[in-house]
């Protein structure tokens, strides 16, 4: 792995902040000021075995120089990690080591590890401390920011959780390297999320530029970090702005559950990507936006991630049933009103069947 | 029972407030004040079923003004409760209604309930709004008060847990006219706990005056819900002096496992009583109180909570393995030095097992 000496960012005040750095004895500086250097402070490390095949020396990398006692459990990432019984699982492993609470619970994964990870270090004797090591780019620059973490009721994503922040974040990029195409992008349906939540174009211009599926450099991902943690430092309870990081995640999440449950596997960032076309869509037959530029944003991530024709509405209609933003029973949709500016609008099924059957007329 | 007028109080600010009232006309009001009049808001009901047998109309009682549709489930109060099963069954349930964020669970029954309903609420879509209606004196002074939540882990008492307060405690004192003897004395061990942490001897007087087991008055229930209400709000999570409130119950939650894993069912202020006992003689050991002083609460404690002499320390040591008071492999235990005053001593097991060896000996 590339271990060049360049910049390092911090990203956020001491509560859980974001640390960028591509030299790993940083992250050991890093893990001595949040944690401190007790040998007694022991740890639990929750590692995706993928992660450890393309980078076999990890541990040593990051806890060679960590004075502590390391257990390891070695897992593989994905959403079937977010269940009840692996929280349980690892509860029981704890209590058998008679782990207490000035232990320390680390993720090295992507973002269902980090889930996994930060629900239970949250519920472990009513908390522990954890850190993430995000391995995935949406991981680094979404999931494992924000202290929101969850698991899945059978086939309904996300349904449990917890607010629980991780006494840090420590992104290395050179993970980023061993990520496999459709990965990376995944996690730049996230990227142009914060594009189109930065208050300036710019890092819309640069995705554009660079084109999605290239590896993001440094600065690319503390401006994407910096949009999020903007936005959780000044809501971290979700009752007002944080709301809007949720734009094209209702569609997204009913569209992802349909085809997972039907057999047919996309990433996370398929479709987020799709549930923002439609957001998109929406947000412009509402006259929020003009339809032109609504339009524009949604060709650019239609080329990249194509919405498929066939989809019906009724298709992932009962998953949206679902949804954590349904409130008194209308749907609570993010809608975009230009770079930074979105808001919140309160719809009925009607509304939304409608709007998406002209959509899907203008895809066909 | 009987509903004669008499003073309600309210205790603690607008987060999470207890309100005393023999008038259930008082719950509706509260109601409406802390979570609304909407009919949108739906409310699942956590009942204890034998609170409902001694009480027949209770819901009606409650919720007939209450302008919401209810769900009702009726479960039995006990220690089995506490499971992440039933946690895991009522979050199935919770989404087979289509339940979403502004549904209000409700709790009417036990401290067992009201923990399992509290950590339930708190990760369902990472939280939804509850509501206490304690039936026991144990749940009225202690167990509904302070957010805290567990369920047990196999043997393992209240080894998961959250931090997630109610909207607001309504404790309605005819319910403990229906408590067997045991259950009211069960809760009495708490009441004695708060008299201790009671910066005068008032609370402490009034117990010795009026005697273990008989029905308190709203006053005495006031003064020890205010007591407890004091600490949480002055260190909500227990990093001070809300230690002080685990007064006894690091013995007591390992004694408690011992008997009842062994079969030998003892309600748990039995156990905290006992693990009072041992704790005002390990405070006089060591000599933060004068030997009389000690042995003086401790034989009144004991006149009441006879400790049992063959109990040896190796019988509970292992259950205090996994007190979540342990740091770095110490014990963290509560010691007293008067009135309103405690502190807190980081003990080895061999300090413990000594000071046990000679209290057990003047027990016998």
């Amino acid at each position: 792995m590339d271990t060049l000496k360049r910049k390092s960012y911090k990203i956020g005040n001491n509560h859980s902040p974001v640390y960028i750095s591509e030299d790993s004895a940083a992250f050991v500086k890093t893990w001595r000021h949040h944690i401190g250097s007790h040998k007694t402070r022991n740890v639990f490390v929750l590692l995706d075995e993928n992660v450890e095949k393309s980078c076999p020396d990890i541990l040593n990398l990051f806890f060679n120089e960590v004075n502590s006692k390391l257990y390891v459990k070695r897992m593989s990432g994905g959403e079937k990690l977010k269940t009840w019984n692996h929280a349980s699982e690892i509860c029981d492993e704890l209590s058998a080591l008679k782990a207490d609470r000035s232990w320390v619970m680390v993720s090295i994964g992507g973002g269902t590890l980090s889930d996994l990870v930060g629900f239970t270090a949250s519920i472990y004797k009513r908390g522990i401390s954890c850190v993430f090591l995000p391995t995935s780019l949406m991981a680094m620059i979404d999931a494992s920011i924000g202290g929101k973490n969850a698991l899945n009721q059978g086939i309904l994503k996300n349904q449990i959780g917890t607010y629980y922040f991780s006494e840090f974040i420590f992104v290395y990029p050179p993970f980023l390297q061993s990520l496999d195409k459709s990965e990376l992008k995944s996690g730049y349906a996230e990227l142009i999320k914060h594009a189109l939540l930065h208050s300036s174009k710019s890092l819309w211009n640069k995705v554009l530029k660079q084109g999605i599926g290239v590896l993001p450099d440094m600065k690319m991902l503390a401006d994407a970090i910096r949009v999020k943690m903007k936005i959780v430092q000044q809501d971290p309870f979700e009752k007002h702005q944080r709301l809007f990081l949720n734009f094209g995640h209702s569609f997204g999440h009913a569209i992802e559950s349909y085809y997972n449950d039907s057999g047919q596997r996309i990433t996370h960032g398929e479709a987020v990507a799709m549930g923002m076309q439609f957001a998109l869509f929406l947000s412009a037959e509402l006259e929020l936006i003009r339809v032109e530029a609504a339009n524009g944003f949604q060709m650019y991530i239609h080329k990249e991630f194509p919405f498929p024709k066939n989809l019906k509405f009724n298709d992932f209609l009962p998953y949206l049933h679902h949804d954590k933003k349904i409130l008194h029973g209308k749907h609570r949709i993010i809608l975009f009103k230009g770079f930074g500016h979105f808001t919140v609008e309160y719809l009925d099924i009607k509304k939304l069947e409608e709007t998406y059957d002209l959509f899907i007329k203008g895809i066909a």
